[in-house]
């Protein structure tokens, strides 16, 4: 939190995305019996449970709610689904669909949700920072458009040159619940919240100011006009040299910097505030001189400004927890 | 030719990445007829019908040789194959097999390929410039890493942590072999060459010099050495920032721009020599409005430079010819 608010804290504080997940063997223990991928989100107890795993294991400096970004088609009635092996599927939608689309009961459907950050913030020590999330409108909207992962989004962005009236309907909702979604995780407990738009990085510049930029700056306004001590990390995967003026243009207090983000530029970007990132996950399988090498050019670059230490994108089923340990130990060692 | 040395045309020249396929019937006709995709390659009379396809159909400046750039791995003996929606495949190669990688059959084994550029320098207008091509060693390495084309190339980022002699090993050697059979193809007719790093973009700062720079860096330092008016386009997909000094360090003529470059930041690279690209394929496939707005944007921001027209990647199956027809002709009506 503090260095949300633009301090340098050393060693920086730690967490990773996708911490709670399938490289614990703890993790798959609950993920077996929890039914579905969806069910494990939408059960509180699983939900705080499988949080809470890396904190106890790692003491890591913020949890961040287990949950999908997909959760939010899944309160719209896309008949959201995981398939073992297949990534996640829904029902595509076209422009009459989105026409349809109706918001008006999100947040009852995403109580479970809520109920599990509520649970979360008395389950965590106070000086664990509770993160909350969302998807980022275009990432969430290029799976509702395709139904499906895509390896460059192509059929979203073709939909959104083919409908651009509807495609900006469809950005324009998603932004609103997602605003709505994100002050019901601040009320429920959240510390801040961060905004993942993992497929960021496919736009064109155009593109990337209309459905990138503006959904992006709007829900943050939106939360921000709301609860005016939100914090809010916002990570745009891929965006590169966009990233330039992507803080000042969407208000987010941090930015997320994926491992592709060299670091004399992610320098340049922390010098406005702060940044967090962006140890590629293939290190922390590596493990050996690949991480620790990782790890401390990250901290020789970015270690004297405001940083949040985490990965470029979330950690692999493959990484060693004692990989993980060994990453923990080192940042707060902090050899560098 | 000429903007490879620096001129600036206008209306600039145009042509597209994957001009002869899928989106051409003619394409799709002689594809029916010549047996599997590397069959195509490998037989002269049907790669040379198929490259002179779009050419006739639509006068484009350049045309380019069609093959493949996975034609190097399977002169290695990878076992490379094409599976209708699957994608390429081949044997995937561990530290020994690298260490047993024999490139001394590389040019027999692609002599049809050189056969193809001699019968097409002779059949092309002869203000069509030929390129030749092949693929950078980071984007072939990946492919035989992997075996397979994967979303972000994680298993060979994994390797190459891991393996950091063998896979510099594996790069060094398909620099060389690159070199020879871009050589050859210069020798056989090629007015200049494009190398393309197609994953350049998943790489972080450090992985990006060792893997996509140095190699490249290498190639075209030996091509330029054996052949001192060789004219080289390098184009790294997603490198985003990176590309700042990508041309500086590669010694390219000219670097390729994929869609996702911002045309203010093209700009600035156009001060230090040509640029190629980059409209989103999308864009040809949407038509209309979109297809114009794309056009237009490109020749405001870069037509007073260097500039290749081009896509910022591949033509889609999906594109219909006609939009293609209406790209060339409001690229040399200069309206703009």
């Amino acid at each position: 939190m503090q260095v949300l608010e633009g301090q340098t804290l050393s060693p920086p504080p730690i967490w990773l995305m996708r911490q709670a997940g399938r490289y614990l063997p703890e993790y798959r223990e609950v993920r077996a019996k929890a039914g579905s991928f969806l069910d494990l989100c939408y059960t509180p107890d699983h939900a705080v449970e499988v949080t809470l795993q890396p904190i106890r294991r790692f003491a890591f400096d913020a949890a961040i709610l287990f949950s999908d970004i997909l959760v939010i088609p899944d309160a719209l009635k896309r008949n959201v689904r995981f398939t073992e092996g297949h990534g996640p599927e829904m029902d595509p939608i076209d422009v009459d669909g989105i026409a349809r689309l109706d918001g008006s009961r999100l947040l009852q459907h995403l109580e479970p949700v809520l109920e599990t950050v509520r649970r979360l913030r008395g389950a965590l020590p106070p000086e664990t920072t509770l993160l909350g999330f969302c998807g980022a409108p275009w990432t969430v909207a290029t799976y509702m458009i395709a139904g499906h992962g895509t390896p460059d989004q192509a059929p979203a962005r073709l939909f959104a040159y083919r409908h651009p009236k509807a495609f900006e309907t469809l950005l324009m909702l998603l932004a609103e619940l997602s605003a709505d979604y994100l002050v019901a995780q601040i009320d429920a407990g959240a510390d801040a919240v961060q905004i993942f738009d993992s497929w960021a990085g496919v736009l064109g510049a155009r593109e990337f100011e209309a459905f990138a930029v503006k959904p992006m700056a709007r829900i943050i306004r939106s939360v921000k006009q709301r609860r005016p001590n939100a914090k809010v990390i916002a990570f745009a995967k891929g965006a590169g040299y966009q990233l330039k003026d992507y803080r000042q243009k969407t208000g987010a207090d941090a930015i997320g910097l994926d491992w592709s983000v060299p670091l004399d530029f992610a320098v340049e970007l922390q010098k406005d505030g702060p940044v967090q990132g962006n140890l590629d996950p293939m290190r922390m399988v590596a493990g050996g001189v690949a991480l620790e090498e990782g790890i401390d050019d990250i901290l020789q670059h970015l270690g004297n400004g405001p940083l949040i230490f985490n990965l470029g994108h979330g950690i692999t089923p493959q990484a060693a927890p004692e990989n993980v340990r060994l990453l923990v130990e080192r940042v707060r060692g902090g050899r560098a």
